[in-house]
């Protein structure tokens, strides 16, 4: 709605100095398939491995070209996508932070550096299923012990990879999961992100080598298998200025962050258009939470920050 | 098939001087419903509240009355299989051990002091979803970090509570439980098992105290529903006797050991009933998984010790 109230100031304002398009990316999300950044991922010709994306099912079991055929799109030529972006110059988003870095220095809104990288593996453990009532607590190959030391130690690595850091075991399902059982099998979904990919790239070593001793200490196994990854993406340079500028002008002050989250900037971003993003408040931090919320005061700053911000682009660009 | 060759042998030698009967218990495992010792407890009067078990549904969501009544029973009629324990004057039950001490102390054959107490609760952690992505390590609420800690002091619980003592976490489900949010809720299958009553009520109590502990640690909640209990159950000593010399004669040499599983001969013994157990080796101490398995060799010595213990019971209780 941001971006509609900009496009109608700008055609009342006349024929601008460029031309200038809204977007509704497809499915940034990707809850159901667990495939982020969907439709920005084809339009910048990012989409990756189109078989392995044939394969996806959701917890229905519906497949992925199934799913999105019904919406009239076609995985084959999803890439066609890419020849929207070719003439674009500069790209622009705004978004809700999802977390509690504004709140806390009490701003409305703040300018994105960038994108952390992202690496997402499932990380399964796994022992021995036997008799809960039988089995000496010595003599036991607990596949859950080991989620639980890594789930307790990812957090000790976050905090030692410094600001920005952050690893989240999002979920744990356990087999056979009775309580009768010793559990023979932890899948752990594991999410770990940095600013920095060198940064990131040790994290990951670091929390596998973590569960390699983990699994030794248990006698159990351990193994890691890739569900996804994104290398850390910083935005351009000359808009994080003018977006300084534009969040100046209408908030008083602004503050550069990095954002946790993925968003479809960070692949019109590596498709190699200068971009930048606004965030505005959330209020508590909180995101993907019925309790997500932003103040309207905030809210209609961030549609006139969004307004100034692209004046000053067409301005520049053209 | 045990108790089969054991009617064979006595109506080959004419009437015995007490009626032998051979009984198959119904569901002793409640997999299903999470009702262990179902038809047992209907026999012993010790089924507990009907209307709870009214309620209880599979996983596919069909209900206790309506899986059983596809097998003629009827929750109202059940109880009156109370009836067919009235005149019984000794109970005997051969089982496998499903643990690892006949195997280690290289035995055949063990005799059954009791079974263990048990307490089963489901232990719910309750934190606040939050962007994986955005939210920092020190702002988080993770109800799985609360589930992890409680998994890892367990183990300790039980350790500290010397012989025999067992705490298992047999599962634990996670929500949302997607690799892009810290996890809201954890609900963690507790089983704790202990010979000793006394002692299986201080584990239980020391679990709360840490859990809540860890609960406060994280700034998370905490809430405990017991699902099921049971008291510890002794075995006649005058049938423990009988025991051992029907296993020495057999096998050479007889051992006492308590039973951490829960077997129908509980709830015999706790309508009253004198009773004893035997047990067979268990290879590897394993049960409740594929590989559960026990000699040839072994099971013909465990047909011919429960052959053996039913000649002197008959003898001693006619």
């Amino acid at each position: 709605m941001a971006g509609v109230e900009v496009l109608r100031r700008i055609a009342e304002g006349g024929t601008p100095p460029l031309t200038v398009r809204l977007v509704n990316w497809a499915d940034e999300e990707g809850a159901r398939f667990g495939r982020s950044l969907f439709g920005s991922s084809a339009a910048a010709g990012s989409m990756g491995d189109q078989d392995e994306l044939r394969q996806r099912r959701d917890a229905e079991g519906i497949s992925l070209p199934d799913a999105i055929a019904r919406f009239d799109v076609d995985l084959d030529t999803a890439l066609e996508a890419c020849s929207e972006l070719e003439t674009a110059i500069a790209y622009l988003e705004l978004h809700i932070e999802q977390g509690p870095v504004l709140e806390s220095l009490e701003l409305p809104l703040g300018v994105v550096l960038g994108t952390f990288g992202v690496e997402r593996h499932l990380v399964t453990f796994r022992g021995q299923a036997a008799h809960a009532g039988s089995t000496p607590m010595d003599q036991r190959r607990d596949a859950l012990a080991g989620a639980a030391k890594l789930e307790l130690e990812i957090r000790e690595i976050a905090k030692r990879a410094g600001e920005g850091a952050v690893c989240t075991m999002g979920g744990v399902v356990t087999r056979p999961g009775i309580v009768t059982s010793v559990v023979e099998t932890a899948e752990c979904l594991l999410d770990q992100r940095h600013l920095d990919g060198y940064q990131l790239a040790e994290m990951l070593s670091i929390a596998e080598a973590a569960s390699r001793k983990f699994a030794a200490e248990e006698d159990i196994e351990v193994s890691w298998e890739r569900i996804w990854n994104i290398e850390p993406i910083l935005f351009d340079e000359r808009l994080l200025e003018l977006a300084d500028e534009a969040i100046t002008e209408v908030a008083g002050s602004s503050h550069r962050l990095p954002s946790g989250p993925l968003h479809d900037a960070a692949e019109v971003s590596r498709a190699g258009i200068p971009t930048v993003m606004v965030f505005v408040q959330s209020l508590q931090g909180l995101s993907h939470t019925k309790l997500e919320d932003t103040k309207e005061e905030h809210l209609e700053l961030s549609v006139q920050a969004l307004d100034t911000l692209t004046t000053k682009t067409l301005e520049a660009f053209a």
